[in-house]
């Protein structure tokens, strides 16, 4: 979901007026280019742990260095192919036939969704979501495929098509239309809104990033709030074609007893709250997108359990009935917020991690602040709780260099941006290095002329007592060539001396 | 209601930060003034087609093409005095007296509602009011005459004031103040809030239009929106001096009988759709704001009508009840969003009709869902699901080049717009004519010296193969100026070219 | 409250786009720093009126001018120092201990809810909190402290924190989560949240700085606006751990009978209202209130009075119930929206003091219709009303000079503001007249050279008149220098000019 797109299509919106926005994103595609080893080191050092046992490798480090490097690294390289934005496989799919890539983007836009640019990790979430409900998979398929089409026919910027950002917000309008709909499965009439719904998505996205790049700010998963929020307020409880679930304000006090809580659902809810991102209750379909989460960017997998964590902690904080606990309510928009800025937006450092566990507590005081507020319209919180924490996060600005916001342009996935990072910095210490280099060589120049300065003073003060004593001599062997000049020119017939010499003179005031 | 001072109220904002956007505006409006006469042409193509019968016009051409084309032109010419933004009576007014001025500015700026600068226009809505409704008509002037007084006195851009953008506003302040008030008619008090609201209009527009102008965006009846709904709800159904009419949430399955459906009342929801954009449910009064809206451009027209019936079309879709699309509360804001977008602020091509008819689904659907919300607060929808759905479909960015914004300092009327949009691509064309051209040439020109500087090698070595022949010559004719005046030195006296030479030498080196 | 802040920070923003709005900020800390003086006079000419007895003054004056000068000047000395913005009394604090400077910043933050930049208004303010409730003055402490701590955390811009701007939202977020509590006083884990709520204020604070510094906008009081909105409706009134009073919308006509009305609770809703800005409804603490602005700023301080009448009258004629009237629930977002429009953001002119009325009108009006969307939710209308319509009011641009908006950077209080406002004026002013002076002496210049022309010309005309008469005399009078020259070297031999004039000649060509 990093919203790259945001930037590339500012660059045809109104004339003027971001003309200074503009320069960061023309290097900046040629730059996340030109860094690709040194994600991939970043991205192996951190698949290292789990899967190279530490314990073989010291020995056989000592004995056969050679075998054993050889096979790392050809074994990093095949996890590079499917770990991280799958980038190779993306460039190989430029040159395939055009539905196969359509379900490349399809299933990019499905993990986009968490901010990941995985076309595997799509496809473990789409099996994910057949697991919970094959209806609501259909829907979230038929929503971002036509989502995609939608901004196709629009002729948004192909790159970010590519990688899915036109459609994660169509996913999630086809899935949560099924989800809230209270006409119950295959009401097949539904996917006539999905569509129309889905195909809103890529204009919609367009208009927000219009606005939201001035701030450098991606879209999130706004467009889908919007759009899902219209359809059904727009239809409501009380419709005869697309009836919506009901949704009431509280109006009574909720029965907790404290004696009665359930450890085992409380750690449950942690996978559920990562499955309510798409709208789904079952902890093993939480789990499996946990492990899609985790094959392109274990950073993000970390921080959405974590977010997903910290929301079950709000809820009970805050005294919420078990059961919005349990169902995983009080953690999608955490997991969400904690992923953004927890490496994703930001890049990776400890400051910036305290910050994303802040905004997931943030989050989730707002989800349950949204959900009081849309329950009087018979809304649901959607993900707008993510939206506006995330957005108000990476509105900040502080004086440490520690929390660092990744230009929009050049996000990618936690790994690869902490890699940037680090080179910028180097980069800069670099040219502190250079400068303070350059700086004690030019000291050690001006030394150097004061040195000669002082010589030459001392030749000319030689010089100074020589021609002192020169009118005696009559014939020094110090006299330069002016001197000689001169002593020729008095050597000729004195008349002409007497007419030259003058015009000598007037040229040296010429020069 | 085209919001041009937006741009030129923008150049006294908050200093710097807009500096990229300004350029823009200062040669739009001198721009806008060169193209009258292809405007012209362009309304006058519009207007034949209805008025010109093309079986006349073919035989008679042949006859007396003279005599027709003098007394077509005179026709066109004619219509062009009072269609269109009616420039000359516009141009005419300002030597007037102030009183007629300010009744010109307030007939245009009741005719602005409907993007119309037109005081005709505004003349027969005022007139269609009066049918409606006599104390609604007297608010409606009221709040339009109020309206533009403050903008007066808070000394807004006159060019501005003179095309209405302040009036419309207040013409709709003061209709649906009055046509919302549950106190009845001729209820004099009523007068006060609204001659404040009227007189807040200017100042909520020049709020807006600094916020809004940053994306070069019109404020739509965003200040109407803000204001009306602020009345209503400052003062609510429970208050002694100014109650409200009773809006409740629907709360229970509508009663909607398909066989029950009436076919005239839903095609009279047309003309009433378009009455309700200024609250009125006549439909002959919608019928008279038809008329006016083909007096100043069809293509505003036209897209009114299939708004409405947009609307309607929408409502069924979603299963609403046939009261209120009978009543044209589906249709009034299609009507405006399918105007502006169809050829307002983009120029009409087909890919932006097509726009515009999503966008008036797009906004029909938002109607309903701002309809749901709003009415928890007692509130009517008013303008705003045109607005943000206008402002939406006006954020998008595209790679095609057939969906073209207008600047919106060049924005006039649909017909007008389309000339701009055409002169631009005409221009554009010939400039690359032009550069393909003076490429050609260049072609041509360095073929020309490479002809030329082969002759001169030529030329060269002719020489050359000549002067190895001197030599032996001793007075060959190639001989060049230096050496002759090397020569007529030689000839001179010894001793003085000894002297003179070297200064010669020297006054060359310092040329 | 002045955001001064905001325009600081957000160098560190994002980079590009906000290039032009830089440069205004840096002198402008240099030019503020530059006119006390001028300042410390307005001041005084303030505070003579009420302090000073005239009649004394002019019979002295005569008398012993000198002494009386004398004490008058050390006596506005005196009161300089503890006056304003204690600017002698901030730069003291600089060099002394940490917890005594934080407890100024403390101080300060808690005057700044007024815009007051004065620890003395602060620790008044603090004596009429605590004279209202002990554990409401505690809960502001605290939340004061921490929103101080918390920006100090966020290494936010030090100039800021030391003027008390981050730490004004966090005793309102304190004071009023304990105002709307309903667990009743001393419930000590109410200070959990409100730590939390407190601290996040920088952060929201430092994001909507983003946000409004794009059209160099203070952030007024929205982060306390949005964070306890949060946390009421977090939790609602139905909630075991943090219940809130219940707030539920009006449902039936109020009973308003005129001739109950009572004029002296009428009056003592003008102190409770300027008390409510800060929750308390006892007169007696609006009084220290009152007091606590009048030392800082006079200005302030009769706007605060007039915006509190204004909201009294603004009830009475919207027909709200007389209790909300007494309790000065109409008058304290008044109160902030005179004082920020009359003197605060505008320098103050009188035809920015009737824009103030008409703000505070506006707000007033906005106050209720907030209030009664609020009340849907169960929340309070919180300083919204105000913050909105300052907003609107500081958005407006107009064509008149009377109405000058101070850059964000130079805004400190009204009297220096007036005084920054004179400066520029004159400025202007002496710049006009510098340009008039430098116009008229270029004419001047003009002239002359046409005379001295007109003057050579006679001369080389009389010249010519000679010379031809020389060739007869061949020794005129009037022969020029050239001319002498000349002569002279026709007088020396003739050899050796034919060799020196062609060199001269060249040498004059090279020239």
């Amino acid at each position: 979901m990093p919203g790259s797109h945001c930037t590339k299509d500012i660059q045809k919106n109104i004339n003027g007026s971001t003309s200074a926005a503009l320069p960061s994103t023309s290097p900046a595609t040629t730059l996340t280019e030109l860094y690709p080893l040194m994600a991939h080191t970043d991205r192996q050092s951190d698949h290292d742990k789990p899967q190279v046992d530490k314990k073989e490798k010291d020995p056989e480090q000592a004995t056969g260095p050679t075998n054993l490097q050889k096979a790392r690294a050809r074994f990093l390289k095949g996890v590079s192919y499917f770990s991280g934005d799958m980038e190779v496989f993306g460039k190989w799919m430029q040159k395939q036939f055009f539905l196969l890539q359509l379900l490349d983007w399809v299933l990019r836009g499905a993990a986009q969704v968490m901010f990941v640019n995985n076309p595997l990790s799509g496809l473990i979430i789409f099996a994910g979501l057949i697991l919970q409900n094959y209806w609501w998979a259909l829907n979230g398929f038929v929503g971002t495929l036509f989502a995609t089409i939608s901004a196709l026919i629009l002729q948004q910027n192909r790159g970010a098509i590519a990688a899915g950002l036109y459609g994660y917000n169509g996913i999630l309008v086809g899935l949560l239309m099924a989800v809230f709909s209270n006409a119950g499965d295959w009401y097949w009439w539904l996917l006539l809104p999905n569509i129309f719904m889905s195909m809103m998505c890529p204009i919609v996205s367009s208009a927000l990033a219009s606005i939201n790049s001035r701030w450098d700010l991606p879209v999130f998963t706004l467009p889908f709030n919007i759009l899902v929020c219209l359809h059904m307020v727009a239809t409501g409880h009380y419709n005869h074609h697309f009836p919506q679930v009901l949704i009431q304000p509280r109006s009574e006090l909720p029965n907790i007893t404290w004696a009665d809580i359930d450890v085992a659902k409380l750690f449950m809810s942690v996978p559920v709250g990562i499955g309510q991102v798409y709208g789904c209750d079952n902890p093993w379909t939480g789990g499996i997108f946990i492990i899609s989460l985790f094959i392109s960017s274990p950073i993000t997998c970390a921080h959405a359990v974590l977010g997903s964590a910290v929301g079950m902690v709000s809820g009970l904080a805050l005294a919420a009935p078990f059961g919005d606990i349990y169902f995983g309510l009080w953690g999608y928009n955490c997991v969400l917020a904690c992923i953004a800025i927890g490496g994703m937006f930001y890049a990776l450092t400890w400051q910036v991690h305290l910050l994303a566990i802040t905004c997931a507590f943030f989050c989730a005081y707002l989800g349950s602040a949204i959900a009081n507020i849309m329950s009087s319209f018979g809304l649901p919180a959607c993900t707008w709780p993510f939206c506006l924490s995330a957005l108000t996060f990476l509105l900040i600005t502080t004086g440490t260099k520690r929390i660092f916001k990744l230009p929009l342009a050049k996000v990618t996935y936690p790994e690869k941006n902490l890699g940037f990072f680090w080179k910028l910095k180097k980069q800069e210490k670099m040219e502190k290095a250079e400068k303070e280099r350059i700086e004690k060589e030019e000291q050690l120049d001006a030394l150097r002329e004061v040195v000669i300065l002082s010589e030459k003073e001392q030749l000319r003060l030689k010089l100074e007592k020589i021609e002192e004593v020169r009118p005696m001599n009559e014939a020094s062997e110090a006299e330069n060539d002016e001197t000689k000049i001169k002593n020729h020119e008095q050597q000729s017939t004195k008349e002409e001396t007497r007419q030259n010499t003058p015009t000598d003179d007037t040229l040296a005031d010429y020069v």
